[in-house]
């Protein structure tokens, strides 16, 4: 199994002025390839701070995704900060220096040309164009923070990432969470490597817990999923059908 | 100035299954109370991530808040782990669990009484009642997953963390980020403490930049403001007025 990480670079963000819309769709894409993210951070425009999180999100992850700073201005630190990460240097790269000139032709300025400024020995990936490539250094795959281009960037490449699928099997439930507190502890007694949840929800009419009961190993899944639903009816608990 | 930091413990948040709305509801909050949030953590419920996590984020903040994790059932580990960072145990505090018994009367089973452990030490805040007080450890506020439950907590204490407030400037503008990159640079260089954002928008129709200007010093940011304009307006640039 694959790990990921995500790493959201922007004061915007921790100063709630913009809502953070790209983690999730990540988190959602990777849990579909069959990626386990293991940890998002936001984190300030703060060159230290971002080389400091890439470098252990690196060592820790299999694959790391940044958002945000991608940019010509003073606050767009990404590029630099995960050059100085793996201890390198920024450089101009003649092949997006070329897209850039192409794009802006007369109009260009030298602002623009700084978004070709990308950390030594990084990599091209996923095709040619204004909004492609992607950049990847080592194991760290750079997006920008605009939605709409983060995600035709990641559309492009994330066939990369396809892993063995997460199998899921929900449980819905009228009842109250310390009714099944100790049924669920049993069902993982048989079944340590489950991934169960439990979430409780406190406006829905319909049912009031969750559950879900997640593993790459379908017949798993199935055989705790059976075991759960003969616990449930133990206490007289049957599952709501939505 | 007071810094924030936000741990959101939650696997449901990490696979895509559910979105998080209490880190940026905090962040947003936090911002108008003059509180500088400088790292948001997603993390998987584990105990020693858990423990890992509110240990660094005690140390490097003045205020930490959690969010999910405290029902009762077996992916509810935040109060375990917060014990853990400070090298304490849990306990069942005698008023939560009067109010556990007092609210589910005869239909209390032992799994709601886990609710009412809490890490030894930890303050009761914010008043009584079935939702309320907040708990808090240390420099560690303990909030619930549950949107609502989580906002209707904060809004009882948010004034214990006010503080003087940031003063926040706007400037809407119809260019290309490269074209102005070197004059915001000189801004900087003359308002060095400025806290000044640069923002592209590729699908609005009115503007493609917004950028933010932002001190607890309010004359500094009109000060700061006053000299963007006017290097605004060296190379034609006009603010759009919405």
């Amino acid at each position: 199994m694959h790990t990921g990480g995500i790493i959201v670079i922007g004061n915007e963000i921790l100063s709630g002025k913009t809502r953070d819309e790209n983690s999730p769709y990540l988190a959602g894409e990777l849990r579909n390839l069959g990626v386990d993210v293991r940890k998002i951070s936001v984190i300030p425009d703060d060159l230290d701070l971002i080389s400091n999180e890439v470098r252990q999100f690196s060592k820790a992850y299999d694959y790391v995704f940044t958002t945000c700073g991608v940019g010509p201005t003073h606050d767009d630190l990404t590029m630099d900060g995960i050059a100085m990460a793996f201890g390198r240097k920024t450089h101009r790269h003649p092949e997006l220096e070329s897209t850039l000139r192409q794009y802006y032709s007369q109009n260009l300025v030298d602002g623009n040309l700084r978004m070709a400024d990308i950390p030594g020995g990084a990599r091209l990936i996923g095709g040619t164009g204004r909004w492609f490539p992607t950049i990847a250094v080592e194991n760290v795959y750079i997006f920008p923070g605009v939605p709409e281009i983060l995600r035709r960037k990641f559309e492009r490449i994330k066939e990369m990432f396809r892993d063995a699928p997460f199998h899921l099997r929900e449980i819905y439930l009228q009842a109250d969470e310390g009714q099944i507190a100790d049924l669920l502890h049993r069902v993982l007694a048989e079944f340590p490597e489950l991934l169960l949840g439990s979430y409780p929800y406190f406006d829905n009419p319909v049912y009031s817990i969750k559950l879900t009961l997640e593993s790459k190993d379908a017949a798993y899944v199935e055989e705790a999923h059976a075991m759960l639903l003969a616990e449930l009816r133990k206490i007289d608990l049957i599952p709501i059908e939505l």
